[in-house]
């Protein structure tokens, strides 16, 4: 067993405050200085694929490009709003009247453009005030019927269907974006901390779930970064589950994935507690489990301090030869980390699929080997990892302890 | 002046108790009946329409067709897990294996299969096992690029893009769907009626925002309908507002609009409060959105009663006759109700651009007149309404009272 016991729980004052109103101001000021260059970055692109104009709708692609914010899903009920043009020298904003303060005030940079309902109806009128003749859309993310619309607008109008493009430019974060992903892991680690002397056996996953996420919510977060997930037991072995009804277990693991929002930016964290005293076979497995995750960081941080770069197939490899070396193969079904920043997935991915091309830098993702004992048992471990082959350095955004946690104990 | 001072101020208990797990298992039942018919209108449908199949990918459709629940904003998550196809005598059902055990769980009379990734790649084989030929195809939900890959995968098989099939069958409610949004309604009521005694000057929209979800979370709801908007003062004349932290004032109005969700059916519901003294300003405008929204429920019960049917055009004329006669229509901008079910904004629409035909029936929407003075103050008042023509019957599912009610008088 090489995985050690806490000395003492964590506490919420081990982590960083959340952040300051001074914080929030200079990240909006860091947001609108780098919207420049990350126009710039996607004008290179569109002049080297003979397009004059963007049309974007991911709600992430708003923030990123224009500054207005949109809620998880509120692109539903928002319609147009948030959707944007970037022609070769202006953005233009779409909002309705809903929107129009907020885009205004969001967004300052930008035209904003009074648009309610039918875009088609407008469409020739905006793309001609771009001069537009081949307009690159997002097409993973433009409806089939709003495409032949806009199509039938203005004809003359080439509609380029694209993808991933500023996925890819996102990847690659700037200062203040890793700040606040930090400052989000920060809010989660004292959440998870605040939590602890709560647990105790009986207590439902919903309960616990719904606990935490108070937590986060009253300790700095804007926003959850997705549902909180609170598996008891053998429900840890199912990598994907919801909190139900069902009671925290003496001797048994219990399974926290969550992450908060801070301006915007998430963090994504796992930790596989023990309620009581733990069983051998869980410890054994934990043990396992953290051995691999931390055979992948040793190795992405020896990469980054080489400089040489490191692939998300090989970084997945790290932590999968050691589960497969202890026969668990069949065990650890999913990939070892994703990025992450204004979506909690994202590019880049570090898995058996992922490109064989070294990872972007400077970049952000998790590392989250599990093993997952179906009707047993599961433990995952997950941190958040910055990764700079520029400096040579890689930074554990995650502060919570990977060691042995226990609680519940009477 | 004719709406009145509530006697004493509402307490929880005056509202229904949250659902029971008999409750929530006669729902089950009641809704794995429902899906043969609901599956039946829509064969009719493609029958009429000369399709073989029907390709699905919204959420709520999921929902309605198959069973299986997937919460907001997952389907971002999810990838194709819950997409489905309709043949002639089957129901296909997509699901990677994260989604497996609860794809089998809550939609017992499909076939599940298990696909990953590129559905492009499986695409020939699942229509093939339907025999489709010709396949109706959500169009304003399949992005562009899905839409190209799958036309390339199987070119002899039509894609046919419909819109509004199952919005408009899913605007007809059966009486099951009606308790649930009724028992959201008392869950939303019963979380107001808990919050009055928190609010007091001073308590910023947030922190009262926070409170009232908490009150709902813990009082029954699975989720929220939708964020809770509490807006203060001149702020409530933002129909749209976020709530911030800005504090409750004395003497001003505090506009709460929000809704629980309970067994996948939402609630909606405004109510504007006065903190403290109103002032003869906000109770006139209070009077005349009151009397407004008793016009639209009275001519829409009487349109039931003597079921004759009334249209979404007219109803919204009888609130606003009677704000334009007030010298207000230029601050009464948005519509005066929508539906709600398995959606937070469906069909039918009540407004100014509604359709000139009768409402559907039996069906629930929302009955909410508003009138904003930017910079100074906003009210408006929203309940939801069951509309019957067959038994003649409107009800009032929101039971909060509509009166005048003051809080934070210390």
């Amino acid at each position: 067993m090489t995985v050690a016991t806490v000395a003492s729980l964590p506490a919420p004052a081990d982590f960083a405050e959340p952040p300051s109103a001074a914080d929030r101001t200079r990240w909006d000021e860091s947001d609108r200085e780098a919207r420049a260059g990350r126009l710039r970055r996607l004008r290179e692109r569109m002049a080297s694929e003979g397009v004059d104009s963007y049309f974007g709708v991911r709600p992430e692609h708003t923030r990123y490009l224009t500054g207005i914010r949109l809620g998880d899903g509120e692109d539903k009920v928002a319609g147009v709003s948030g959707q944007f043009l970037v022609g070769p020298d202006e953005v233009v904003v779409l909002a309705d009247s809903r929107y129009a303060i907020q885009a205004a005030r969001e967004a300052p940079d930008a035209r904003i453009e009074n648009v309610y309902g039918n875009l088609n109806v407008r469409w020739p009128e905006l793309v001609g005030s771009l001069g537009a003749r081949r307009v690159a859309v997002e097409a993973g993310f433009v409806s089939q019927a709003t495409w032949t619309r806009l199509t039938a607008a203005a004809p003359d109008v080439d509609l380029v269907p694209v993808e991933g493009w500023l996925e890819a430019h996102r990847a690659i974060k700037e200062p203040a974006e890793i700040e606040r992903i930090a400052a989000s892991c920060a809010v989660a680690d004292r959440a998870l901390a605040a939590l602890l002397p709560s647990i105790r056996p009986g207590r439902t996953e919903l309960e616990l779930a719904l606990e935490l996420e108070w937590n986060m919510r009253t300790g700095g977060a804007d926003a959850l970064a997705f549902p909180v997930a609170t598996l008891a037991g053998a429900e840890a072995a199912l990598p994907h589950g919801s909190p139900g009804d069902r009671p925290a277990l003496e001797g048994a693991v219990l399974l926290f994935d969550f992450g908060a929002m801070v301006d915007g930016y998430r963090s994504d964290m796992t930790r596989t507690l023990f309620v009581g005293e733990p069983s051998a076979r869980d410890l054994a497995i934990y043990d396992l489990v953290s051995r691999a995750q931390q055979a992948a960081i040793d190795q992405i941080a020896a990469a980054a301090a080489n400089r040489s770069g490191i692939t998300g197939l090989e970084a997945d490899r790290a932590a999968r030869d050691v589960i497969e070396a202890a026969g668990h193969d069949e065990h650890f079904g999913h990939g070892t980390g994703h990025g992450i920043g204004l979506a909690t997935h994202e590019l880049p991915s570090l898995g058996k699929r992922a490109p064989d091309a070294p990872l972007p830098s400077p970049t952000v993702f998790s590392v989250e080997p599990g093993v997952y004992l179906a009707g047993e048992t599961g433990v995952r471990i997950e941190d958040l990892v910055s990764y700079d082959t520029g400096s040579g350095r890689i930074q554990r955004l995650t502060q919570f302890p990977r060691e042995i946690v226990v609680v519940g104990l009477s």
